[in-house]
Order: C-alpha cells, then structure tokens, then sequence
C-alpha cells in the first residue's frame, strides 16, 4: 500500500509545505539525507501559540505536534516526489515553549511521533530529543524538525 | 586494546541501554551513521534532577552529563553490537536545565565530552553544541544527544 | 569566482577559527559531511553578549548572528583547506538568548542566514531551526551550530 494511500485510509489531508520567508529553505539534501527546517505549529486557522505549564494543556501541546509532524511529511513529499521513496524517518528534535517547571516534553512531542508510525509504520520510528525553550518564533507553542532517510 | 578492556580498565560500567515507552527508538542509524536519542541523566538511584544556577553546582550538574555519557555510549553498543565498531563520535548536543543567568554550559557538557575521550580517545573528540533549556522531561538536569560514525 | 575573491568582493575578513579548550574539536568529518561546533557570538572587542526581548535589538542581535556565521565559515575552511570544496550548507541550529515574550528568533537568525547566502550564493541555501534558550554559554546573545556538505 502506498504511503498517499495510508494517508488517505488514516483520513489525513497535509498542509501545503510552508514556504520560508528568508535565506534558507523548507528542507536540504545530502546524499540520501534530507534535513527538514523546524515546522512551527500551526493549521488551517493559524498558528497554534501558547505556552505549556500556563493554560496550555499536554493534549493540545500534543495536537500542536502533531500539526508539526503534518508539515513536516508535507515538506518530505515535497523533496522526494512521494512519500514511498521515504526509507525511514531518522530523527526528530523537539522544542516545547514552556514554563520552568514543565516535565512532560516527551508527552507533546509524542503527538509528532505516533503520527510517524501511524503514517510509515516501523519506517516511521525514529531517534528523538524533546526539550524546552523559553520562546519559539511568532510565540507558537511547538517547533519540530526532522531528518530522513529517502531513496 | 578493545574499548570493552578499556572501560574495564577505567573501572566503568555501563548501564543498560534504556527503552524508550512512546513511538520512537533510542537510536537510529542511517549509512554509517547512527542518531541516539537525548539521553537523560540518570544513574542506579534514579532520576538526576535539579537546575543549574539554582542549588544544582557545577560539579554536579557535569556528573550528570557523565550519566547521560554511559547511557549514549550503552545505546550505541546496542546499535552495532560492539564498541569496537564505532569509528567515531561526531556531534554531541547538551542541554542543561539552568536558570537564565547561568553561563557555565560548557564545563556541565564536558562531563560527557571528557568520557568520551576516556573511552574512545582521539575518536572520542567531537563537535558539539552545548545551550540551556528552562525544563527538560522529568525535570532532569541535563539531556544531550549524539550522532557516531560506525563501521 | 572563487569563494575566497568573493569575501574579498564582498569586503568580509574570516575571524581566526576559534579553538575549544576541552575535550572537543571546531568541527567533525564523517563522509562527506562537516557537522560544526556551535560558535558563540564574538567579534575582535570580545564575546557579543546580551539578551533578546531585554535591552538588545533585533538588528544587534542579527549582527551577533552573522558574527557566528563567520566563525561558521572559518571553521568549514579549517576543515577543506578551501571554502571551494563547499558543496552546500546544508542545516544551522541557531540559539538567541531570550526572555520569554521574543518572539523574533527568525530575523534574528537571518543575520547568519543572509551572511550564507552572500558567501555561497544558492549553494549558501540551508535549511534550519531557530529557537531560544533561557542562557547560552558565558551569556552571549547566540549560538549557531551547522552541517555542510564538501567534495
């Protein structure tokens, strides 16, 4: 089954790949590496902004990552012609824009990983960081970037 | 001499290589390169927490880093089978839960970069990165993550 | 044209490429890759110091920005022997030192970015993440780390 199949049968529809506004690009190749750029969280109504630990529950900071996870496969198709020519997705980094005493990181950004697997299945699990920062751009709640393995 | 007479040697053991519970891996490889994920410090007591800057000293905090070194250098035996294998270390990346107006990165993540030296010796020598965080998962104090190069 | 006439075109002098004191090196190579230690923000008066969102601008910061990218630049030309063995610039990570409201890490990083694509003109498009961190090593405003690819 084709990954645009599996899309299609998960009920899933991407974004379009976000175009960067400045000197660098959605993602970069080397080789059979392709390093994606950190997807901001955002959908169809915007940027999704907040701040885990203050009024941001773990569920909608997970949502966010998901969205991010949805950008990020945009951007891969966008390199690769097609998401079947993904060999596996190597590794993701993950930051959460929270308060000082947050702890739960890998529960957020988990919303980007179980899509992986949802989507690639074991091609999907990856290598992984989840930390936070203080900020991130536009004051959106999670940034993810990724690295894959393509053909 | 075999890196596993080495750490013999230096009177180190290793832990075991800790699972992760969610949909990633603790590591990845792609060619010849294997990704290992942030690894958090933690020794045979549990949990290291604390924050730099706050009650956590320097020393401390760079015994911590050390953990997270064992548990990479752990991950990556699983990864290959043996350490004899690893070409070398590539790309260490620190971060260390601080408060904003700590400055002494560097000497917390030499606890691992010293480690690695031990172990490996010249192909212990890395590039790195090493930045504060507000929070990391479980309110640990330091998380960092490595990429090796590996037969 | 090479890329060394560039700089000159261009009127940029490369910083020494600065030396780590610890058990760490500038830059490492695997295959064809070049991965980068993070540089701090420095000129020839010292470490560029200062915070985001507190008293430092965005276009100060972007200056301390495009200091990293030099030392970037140096570090990669330590490496090849000749910026003209630089294939592309393949991913930067960059760091600004932030309160929590900053929200402008992206034209922060420009500054870095920009400086690549002076330099290397398209072979100078990379992709990236741009976050902040509560505090950087020694307190400066940012920290750049980055991937290249070389012949």
């Amino acid at each position: 089954m084709s990954i645009d199949t599996r899309l299609t049968e998960l009920g899933i529809t991407l974004p379009d790949a976000p175009a960067p506004a400045a000197n660098y690009v959605p993602y970069a190749r080397t080789g059979n590496t392709v390093f994606v750029s950190g997807q901001i969280s955002q959908d169809e109504n915007g940027l999704i902004k907040g701040r885990l630990g203050d009024g941001m529950s773990v569920a909608d900071g997970a949502a966010a990552a998901r969205r991010c996870g949805l950008a990020l496969i945009a951007q891969v198709k966008a390199a690769t012609g097609s998401l079947d020519r993904v060999v596996r997705v190597v590794k993701l980094t993950g930051f959460v824009q929270s308060t000082p005493d947050f702890t739960d990181q890998p529960e957020v950004i988990n919303g980007c990983s179980d899509l992986m697997v949802e989507v690639f299945g074991d091609k999907g699990r990856h290598a992984r960081a989840a930390v936070s920062a203080p900020a991130l751009p536009r004051g959106v709640a999670v940034e993810i970037e990724a690295i894959f393995e393509v053909e």
